[in-house]
């Protein structure tokens, strides 16, 4: 529906810009005024961007005051500016960027905010109180379901305590080349996502008995807990080198289905014990280990839902928490921004690395970072990767970057990090488990039902008519600021308040509501055999 | 337990060979006494090998008539042969090879059996009667599940005649290079595999609408059904271009999340309607599609199960049926046997195209064909993938190779057939899937609970201690050859009757008691994004 008799919305991220995008629902038609006078020229969907002077073939086209393409021919003030009269700019190349310039003013500490978590061993905070069954391979994973049916129906019950049980269900473990160079990633995102804070440290882990992911490959001896002696609570049990709880279904001690299933629920009757004595405590809002990413986006995520994000992280980030940004196609048209922002060279250093094993990565496989948009972003009003990344970046807020992660490694330092994932939502998801994460957001524009078994997912709309259509799917509508409704910063402290609800117990996601669980999905860049 | 009390046994492959396998439970100690007079100078476990006579520094180690590798230092006769006394031989060249030089004395075909199958509209025939909901994205994953969890609880019981309801869920679909020239692969196995027999042509897709598989990129318009005119039963319905059936999530007529899930169960009942009315028939073993596949392989299982599997799959070929074989890296060292059996040169250059695409595909990785074997595979007694290979490729028989199908393409004829696949059990079992596969037989040495959703899958032992102890698991104990108490042509007769059964609906294969199901794994060699 063309909403003609409203007044015309344009929205400009910057006084650079020579672009803005419509806002109104439905889109505007042609002979629409703005008040400004501006009118236009052709009819443009909403969330599409309008040229605001004439730009002549081959003007840099402005957005963020960045340039995301130029004019392929003359476009006249008032015109629909979509993809095909762009010519998309070349990537930034990796040599010659700001390293460290960019000092920002010390912020003050947010102090004081505290929510109610799972206090572990070793330091870390668990939002979620969840039984998780590690396994080394697909091969076990219908036994693994089996078994898991059962524990729901049967243990469950017996420890109110405990929010769920959840097998780690992977394609990786066997039938891969495991000795490539480039395996170390599946491994230790496997790895690393045992051990997060929401499980409790109580690893177990179920086998077949001849994968080449053998369990003492997977967590070798000493890897949990990983303990940090500073943080042991008085009186707390530490184990540095637990002998690993592996249930093996070769093994020579089962005759029969049942044997298995049987072993596999008495493994799990001494974890949920534990873990159904556990009891949530006051902690510091800085144990939060946050994901942020975006996946179904459109031309409002950039404008709305990611600089709410953006508001929000630096509120974690002055708490002392953790903030993880990620998904590197979508920042690699800004890795100037990123390389200013580090807090040291090391740091700059680190994310130009990451951002040059992508690049070849792709290279590889013979395409580059415009495979990342997708129709629906396009259908949006995205027009390429770069306006894209300009929209996905502003998730990171304005703070110094302090750190970068591989992909599938443990997060172990407070702040805003860079944690280097492809921005499929799955992957890049299941790369934030590994890292740590105990609270994830996630913006749409599109409409995505995302959720994860294992962390909850607080998911941020970024336009009003999606927020409206999916009202028990989306947690959050930042699609108020573009109505005029609510600024940036009133959507980020809302944000902010619902972190720590979330995180305390006190309220579910959508996702958590419906049981909405995504697979994890492992990075694997090496060869399957 | 080492058996000493029974006789030594061991089994030679071939005349030429001068090692053969320790056949007996547990093993044997040094000091036992074959009844040729070979005394044991080692311990040697099961399934490993015994030199036969001295084997001299640099003697090619023979099994299977094949060199399994170099004597690395000098080897007396009963000592043990395992992996680490052998210089590994380099990989067959792809060049020179013996093109269609062998051909068998044609067969007698094997005529008038029959099962109990499911015409479907495009000639294909169903064992199973099966509702599958294709997705495009695993974004819809959730949902679906939730969706296929409300219909096997209110719908499937109001329709008898249907056996199961599974959602198609895949990891695929966005967050994918998806114009890169590799990721043909992983689209086509999705749109063949919403083909297989077993789901009766109703295609139904739940979409999510901003991702880059589209629906119509996925199905577009004439692919369903593939209508092979010759085929249709008088009277039947045909629709040669039907519109798809998409329930879209994004799609503006969906107002809260039950929304979807109701639009997902009226266009389910639709479909179960068709699938409810339809009824077995009398149809010739011809029409039977098997995939043959191991996983968790032993020295047994080139000795026992692999050649009762080519015994059956020469009887299937008789009888007109279609046969793939498929793990390239486990037959890639044997590819002059295959090249030499190919019917004409076309098929035997298929085969080395699709061998030399494989091999590009590991090296690009920086591995190679040895990434193949498992820590299983060597503590079964397979000391390299060569030695493996010998066994893996048995089941194959001895018909002549009439048709070479690439990675996730449908099968459109009769005999046997090279399906190129990776060996990983879960990838190839979709590939063969994909292909239209309605009947699969898995043999395993080191035991494995494989299963899938989407097929039937009858799992054959390589040991009578693993049949015994997995006795609800396994659905054929070949074992029963190395105890001397069945040939090879009574396990092969034994399993070419099964499959008739369990094709017909008549037996349950024990993954299907259990409800044991792996996931879909396709194989994308493209980039993730
Ligand atoms: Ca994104
Ligand atoms: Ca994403
Ligand atoms: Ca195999
Ligand atoms: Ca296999
Ligand atoms: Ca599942």
């Amino acid at each position: 529906m063309i909403a003609e008799t409203r007044q015309p919305i344009s929205i400009r991220m910057h006084d650079a810009d020579n672009v803005a995008i419509v806002a109104n629902d439905g889109g505007l038609l042609p002979g629409a005024v703005f008040a400004d006078g501006l009118v236009l020229v052709d009819r443009i969907p909403q969330g599409h961007k309008v040229a605001l002077v004439d730009l002549p073939h081959g003007t840099a086209v402005r957005r963020y005051n960045v340039p995301i393409g130029y004019a392929l021919k003359d476009i006249p003030a008032g015109s629909w500016v979509h993809e095909r009269l762009l010519e998309m700019p070349a990537a930034r190349g990796l040599e010659g960027l700001p390293i460290a310039t960019v000092k920002p003013p010390a912020q003050d500490p947010l102090e004081g905010y505290t929510f109610e978590g799972y206090r572990n061993a070793d330091g870390s905070v668990g939002t979620r109180n969840i039984l998780a069954i590690t396994t080394t391979v697909q091969c076990v994973a219908g036994v693994v379901d089996f078994a898991v049916q059962r524990i729901k129906a049967e243990l469950l019950p017996k420890f109110p305590n405990v929010d769920d049980v959840v097998g780690l269900e992977h394609t990786y473990g066997c039938g891969v080349a495991i000795d490539a160079p480039d395996a170390i990633i599946p491994i230790r995102t496997l790895r690393n996502i045992s051990l997060n804070p929401n499980f409790g440290g109580e690893v177990m882990v179920v086998s077949l008995g001849c994968e080449k992911l053998q369990p003492e490959r997977l967590l070798p001896p000493g890897s949990i807990p990983i303990v940090d002696q500073r943080d042991v609570p008085a009186g707390g049990e530490v184990q540095v080198d637990p002998s690993l709880d592996v249930v093996c279904l070769q093994s020579e001690n089962h005759v029969g289905f049942m044997s298995m299933i049987d072993a596999i629920m008495q493994a799990a009757v001494l974890h949920l014990e534990k873990l159904d004595a556990r009891r949530r405590e006051t902690v510091s809002a800085s144990e939060l280990v946050v994901g942020v990413q975006c996946g179904g986006s459109d031309a409002f995520s950039g404008v709305t839902a990611n600089p709410a994000v953006g508001f929000c992280t630096d509120l974690l980030v002055r708490a002392g928490a953790s903030v993880m940004f990620s998904e590197t196609t979508e920042v690699r048209d800004g890795i100037d921004q990123l390389t200013s922002r580090a807090t040291t060279p090391e740091v700059a250093q680190a994310m130009i690395r990451e951002m040059a094993w992508y690049d070849a990565y792709l290279q590889k496989g013979l395409v580059d970072r415009s495979a990342n948009t997708t129709p629906g972003n396009k259908k949006g009003g995205l027009s390429n990767i770069v306006e894209k990344a300009m929209g996905s970046i502003v998730k990171s807020g304005s703070s110094p970057i302090s750190g970068v992660l591989g992909p599938g490694e443990k997060l172990k330092q407070k702040g805003l990090i860079y944690a280097a994932t492809p921005a499929s939502d799955f992957i890049c998801g299941t790369l934030q488990l590994a890292a740590g994460m105990n609270l994830h957001v996630f913006t749409t524009g599109r409409g995505t039902p995302y959720g994860l078994a294992e962390c909850p997912v607080i998911k941020v709309a970024t336009r009003s008519d999606l927020a409206r259509r999916w009202h028990d799917l989306m947690d959050i509508n930042a699609g108020r600021i573009a109505d005029g409704e609510a600024s940036i910063a009133d959507v980020g402290w809302e944000m902010f308040h619902l972190m720590l609800e979330v995180a305390s117990g006190r309220k579910k996601t959508w996702a958590e509501h419906w049981k909405l669980h995504n697979a994890l999905v492992l990075f694997n860049p090496a060869p399957v055999t």
